[in-house]
């Protein structure tokens, strides 16, 4: 038995489908999640600032007691996980290399897609961790900055015409690939994943990256004693407007409580003012 | 004479259509310019967030020696300038103020649209100021928090779809209530003007709120001396990102070098990880 927490965290709102799926998967654990909703996005910005904001997010994860963390945001699992890890004693699990063996896994025509923001398809990380995996699949990669966006701010239904049209953009040259396998690479994605399947047609395996961060996760960590499951959130922004989403992507009806923190007087390595 | 500088901030890369407007009118003038660009956008993030950042991007600006600060982001003038300008002694000038004299000074048929962000558009800044102006005025007004995004994204171009698309939903209910005269209240608006204009009619004056800001700044400082003119740009993120698309937003070919500066260690008023 190991008591300690387990800690989540994504650039705001996307990690809670990990969250989703570490509740249904385990349910006796104490989760601790953490959501930079004063930074969101992550996805558009440069290497070292989301190495810097990664540090942060670890930093205050690591305040509570922790036996692992699951880093459920495409982008610092692509761009900053490889060096912030290295950096902490706890094991960190990106959304890349699960996401990766479950491609690889279900695809039967060796075509896979791959679709994240801008920092997440311009590391390449998913073509390598595929690649490693199985050299013989043929990937396509593309990013989709309007997805955060669109989903933060609701936009995510079948029939909302301005997000179908989006989808219909970023995916056409990858639907005419001929992919049987799409990896949805950022954990805002699944909420759009009915107009998704819809436009690639219901015989592509659409790939949940939180979903198998979290399936990951339940394999190596030494369970919590049962009957302690709980979680608790943290926001770097109004908890009330988090609170409203947060079901969404949790898909529970009950309302969450999240508590503001002050993220960036957490963790900065940099001293001074200049960087 | 005075030759000290005017600051110029925003959360991004929409108050240098400011910036460009003072080029223009005032090229003798010394201008240091900071763009948030490691926390864009603001305009859907909490009050609270909003004063925070608001805060430490005016202690920034103020560790240089400045006459007066040109708040050049529709979100924070209507969010948080009440608050802020009370705490420092250099005049600050928001982008409400000037756009609202402006669309009275236009209006023939006294309705005025309004558009901004969702801070902006809850804060009801722009109609207040303009039934201080003139009670008899009508306004609609509707947030429109997806047009950050596109810009940021290079999609306001005549052409694009989605971005037509977009302008058409948000626009419909303003362009049906017929008024003359709409307010473009975020900074970052401006760029989209092309498609606004398609869609509204060539005969409804369309108000940059930057340029409203800076062309009132010159009536009331006291000038440099001439031969001095330059400006300083000053990010929270790569600058060499901010480099690329700055002079889309100037207007002008010269590609721009900025430096980059760590924010959030600037004029913090809380002390202490929560806040």
């Amino acid at each position: 038995m190991d008591n300690r927490a387990i800690g989540v965290f994504d650039s705001g709102l996307g990690g809670l489908t990990a969250v989703r799926q570490l509740h249904r998967l385990m349910p006796d654990e104490h989760i601790i999640y953490f959501g930079d909703t004063g930074r969101v996005p992550y996805g558009s910005r440069s290497r070292r600032t989301i190495v810097e904001y990664t540090r942060q997010d670890t930093a205050f994860l690591l305040s509570h007691a922790l036996k692992a963390i699951v880093v459920a945001c495409g982008t610092v699992s692509s761009v900053a996980l490889g060096t912030v890890q290295q950096e902490v004693s706890v094991p960190m699990v990106g959304v890349v290399q699960p996401a990766c063996r479950r491609a690889v896994r279900e695809t039967r025509n060796r075509k896979i897609g791959i679709i994240g923001t801008k920092g997440t398809i311009q590391s390449g990380s998913y073509e390598a961790g595929l690649h490693t995996l199985d050299p013989s699949v043929q990937t396509i990669a593309r990013a989709c900055p309007l997805f955060v966006p669109l989903v933060e701010n609701g936009r995510f239904r079948i029939g909302d015409r301005v997000a179908e049209m989006v989808v219909e953009e970023y995916l056409k040259e990858i639907r005419d690939f001929g992919v049987d396998t799409l990896i949805l690479g950022c954990t805002h994605y699944p909420l759009l994943a009915d107009i998704i399947r819809s436009y690639m047609g219901e015989e592509v395996h659409l790939i949940d990256p939180g979903a198998e961060a979290a399936a990951y996760t339940k394999t190596f960590v030494e369970p919590c004693q049962p009957g302690n499951g709980r979680t608790e959130y943290y926001v770097s922004d109004d908890p009330d407007s988090f609170g409203q989403y947060a079901s969404m992507f949790l898909g529970e009806p009950k309302r969450v409580q999240a508590e503001l923190i002050d993220i960036a007087s957490y963790g900065t390595i940099q001293k001074g003012n200049k960087r």
